[in-house]
């Protein structure tokens, strides 16, 4: 864990695994809603390329590729959106780099694609969850949020819609309100208290219900999940 | 089990624990749409007085009320709406009241107040989800079909007022089709293919979060959840 003096850019939005479907459309959004965007990859080159991508979409976009350990130092906010697979393999790369009130976003899903089965199926988390999960292995200063798990990638990365979904944002409540606030950045996300971290369990679990529901009724663009009846 | 020949009145309803909130608020949503409905209970004149309640409310209803072995053996639907930790022992109970072909719909969540713990929680279950665990007591010839668990028992009672929520229906196509005809029954209740039985897993999880939810956002007449995206 670095030291607390060089403490990352409060503004920026660090995603590991940027390069993939969904965190590229969360870089895409938070670029085009006006925030600095750092993407990591495992490959420096493969970062730099999905920056690239970003900035001819968003042509004013503030947005970097770095591999994962660099990208982490750079940036208060680390969303995690790499595949269920390598996600512990992530978070232990990049222990070292996280500093003490950096605040870690679990998007991880344990779908059971990771041992061969299908997708719309999970696998059980010793831990509970696999943001609890990811709790077990972050440094103790870092807070570990979970969040974004039933955005749809598609509906991300088509800038010209808003995304109608509900996002459930489990954590410690100070960090769980710093990610909340994320939401209104993309249009048509809306931000819902999901309490402690560990009914991530639950929120996880609706991501593989989300996908047998897409394959049902031949959706590729992807459902979303609202809750009726919140104030507004 | 009984004989094919006797079989059930096949327009008519049966609810289980129809005394209770939940139970209730069907049995007037459904008697309020024409639908005869057979209200049990362990007690048959607790049966017998929940059916006069909604009599009272819906005064055309045909409604009865019965203890729960007469009652199953009136409809060719029989949903089970009796808290968890009394769900096996009724099914138990029914066994030889039901024949093959009916329809046994378990609106079950293991919530772990069966046990002394939280609301906001659920227990593991063996079979993978209360309505798995209905389906290994059930008799063979017996379809079991999850639904209607996220359905809030405030909103049901509230006649003057559309339920806003989406229920998730699980099991065998032929019967998860006959109960998802049941939803347009309710205004506002929408039937959404949920799949192979063993999704009830991901669906009972749901209430415990919106059950939590209910808590954090103090709305004690409920929250209801909808997806977004899905054909009209």
């Amino acid at each position: 864990m670095r030291d607390r003096e060089t403490k990352a850019n409060d503004d920026a939005i660090a995603i590991l695994g940027g390069t993939g479907d969904q965190g590229l459309g969360l870089a895409l959004r938070f670029a085009k809603a006006g925030r600095k965007v750092v993407i990591g990859s495992r490959k420096a080159d493969r970062a730099v390329a999905a920056a690239g991508e970003v900035r001819h979409r968003v042509p004013d976009a503030d947005v970097s590729g770095f591999e994962n350990t660099e990208a982490t130092a750079k940036a208060h906010i680390v969303i995690l959106s790499v595949p269920f697979e390598h996600t512990a393999a992530t978070v232990k790369g990049v222990r070292d780099a996280l500093s003490e009130g950096q605040i870690l976003v679990s998007m991880a899903v344990p779908l059971a694609t990771a041992v061969g089965d299908g997708a719309a199926r999970t696998l059980g988390i010793w831990q509970g969850s696999a943001a609890e999960l990811v709790k077990s292995l972050a440094p103790g200063g870092v807070d570990v949020v979970s969040a974004f798990q039933n955005v749809s990638a598609h509906r991300l990365q088509d800038l010209d819609q808003p995304v109608e979904c509900d996002v459930v944002i489990s954590g410690a409540k100070g960090p769980r309100e710093q990610i909340m606030r994320l939401c209104p950045l993309v249009p048509g996300l809306r931000a819902v208290d999901g309490g402690p971290l560990s009914n991530a369990r639950i929120v996880e679990e609706i991501t593989a219900l989300l996908i047998g529901m897409n394959i049902r009724y031949k959706l590729p663009e992807g459902l979303g999940i609202r809750f009726t009846g919140l104030p507004d």
